[in-house]
């Protein structure tokens, strides 16, 4: 059985294979060419904190994902992260345990900021540069490094905007650092008229951006809401925009952006799975006008695919 | 994060202790005091394999197990194992990873025995002596190891039956090599008439024992149904019987050997939950000509309970 912890991981990561990985996924996704079970919830209320446990499977490949993820939202004060986890694969041939994957939650990021940044690249108008990101937590840092690296070539601008400005300073210095050009946003009205593509990313309850914010021909790429009562987009913004896409309608009419508009205009008929429009079946943004939004919540397939992408990186001669 | 594969966790294994901690987890499971969401399955129908993953927690102690238990069922041929599997233990105060317990589906084995050691100690006759095993696999070796663990004084003789005598032949060989008291039944009536406990372990589709086999005073355990469609004893011998106990009503009645006579009879009003009898808060067995029957289908939080036991063994520090 291969262990790798963080560190093993982020030395093997290949993340043009890794995105390749999920692409694939998100399009067997769309093609029911998986298995996904529903996620499996515990709650430790005196301990402030709680587990997901994800399954999942594309059919055809060669291991099954179960991903642990913690968050006990006490742990900073006791000098600890508040996120952890672990990805177990298995070989879907065998049943054997194949590896153990100790990433702490940082395959999760990355798969959520590859995920975003394969959205934003197919649903942006052509040849977009101009990139805001609402939130300046981890992953304003993922969204816009996978981004530039799904799009090495494109001269890519980058404004941040946060309720803190210092954190919208932080994250644009970080990034900076790295060579991306990242700025602060002052004001987050001014920033969305100025986009071309928006990627949300914030645990906001009410929503951050109103409808006559958002100019023709932007894609709003939204990561933010996983849960219910999560929302960073104004209804009317959803319910009136002209392509909504999503990785899983189950979840997204549920319980992520996408649920308030649902239960009040009944969207479910309109909804696009992100997979669909990656492989082509459907054809995504149809103009340079249209407003699109992509509302992700996340999937299991993306943890195993992105835990066989780090298995092959790792393992080249893995069976 | 601890690491421990299958011969050190026989290595480090305490059968009284964890014996001990099942019986906390069956009585904590009685009164609500634990979290065992849905099990979560993956079939792989051209491997002819699937995967159940269970998740469980007993409230108030240090950490909660995910089980992934894995059949493949082509194995054999392959020169492989066909059950495989491993227990991951958090704490349920940071949500770190605690340990890993590689133990390829010995620790479900020994749990599934020492489950039915406690229901048949708890529910046969006093000073009973007499025990029949019906099936000749490896629930067969760990029901009657774990019964006369339990039971250390008492002068046990096992009688064992299987359909296919050698393999009968085989198992009383290597019970008696381990210096139990252990002979092959060669005609299953007459063993069930002469048996107080009669503890059943196959995946039998049709009843094995009929009603007018039993005679007053016997404790039936049943181990082998845990799907639907597996049925070990007559509908009859269920709905006549004068005590009905189970370690999960929900997954007797739908999946288990209570799930024909629920169907058939209702039965659900009458069943009574293996920790409540465990506790004391039912009274379990009346007197000495009633029949009782345990019906046990494995719950999550007897891998919670068993893990933290090899945890406490192999690291008598942890916190």
């Amino acid at each position: 059985m291969i262990d790798l912890n963080k560190s093993q991981i982020q030395g093997h990561f290949d993340l043009t294979a890794a995105a390749q990985a999920i692409e694939n996924a998100y399009i067997a996704s769309a093609e029911g060419r998986v298995q996904a079970p529903p996620v499996t919830y515990l709650g430790f209320d005196t301990a402030n904190g709680d587990c997901h446990v994800k399954t999942g499977y594309v059919l055809g490949t060669e291991g099954f994902v179960i991903k642990v993820a913690t968050g006990f939202y006490d742990n900073p004060a006791k000098g600890l992260p508040s996120s952890n986890g672990l990805n177990l694969m298995f070989s879907a041939t065998t049943g054997a345990p194949l590896a153990i994957l100790r990433d702490e939650g940082w395959l999760t990021d990355m798969r959520t900021g590859l995920g975003g940044a394969l959205a934003s690249r197919a649903l942006g108008v052509d040849a977009f540069e101009r990139v805001l990101i609402v939130g300046t937590g981890l992953q304003c840092r993922f969204q816009a490094r996978c981004l530039k690296a799904l799009l090495p070539e494109r001269k890519l601008t980058f404004t941040i905007w946060g309720r803190d400005a210092a954190k919208a300073e932080a994250a644009a210095g970080e990034l900076g650092a790295e060579g991306l050009n990242a700025t602060v946003a002052p004001d987050l009205e001014t920033a969305c008229r100025a986009a071309q593509v928006i990627i949300t990313t914030t645990p906001a309850k009410t929503p951050l951006i109103a409808r006559n914010w958002i100019a023709p021909g932007t894609q709003i790429t939204a990561v933010g809401a996983d849960s219910p009562g999560k929302q960073e987009l104004a209804t009317d913004l959803v319910t009136s925009a002209d392509l909504l896409v999503c990785d899983l309608a189950a979840q997204s009419l549920h319980h992520g952006e996408f649920a308030t508009a649902e239960a009040e205009a009944g969207i479910a008929e309109d909804v696009v799975a992100l997979g669909s429009v990656l492989s082509g079946a459907h054809p995504g943004r149809a103009d340079e006008a249209q407003i699109t939004i992509a509302d992700l919540t996340g999937l299991a397939v993306q943890d195993a695919a992105i835990s066989l992408a780090v298995l092959h990186a790792a393992h080249p001669d893995l069976t």
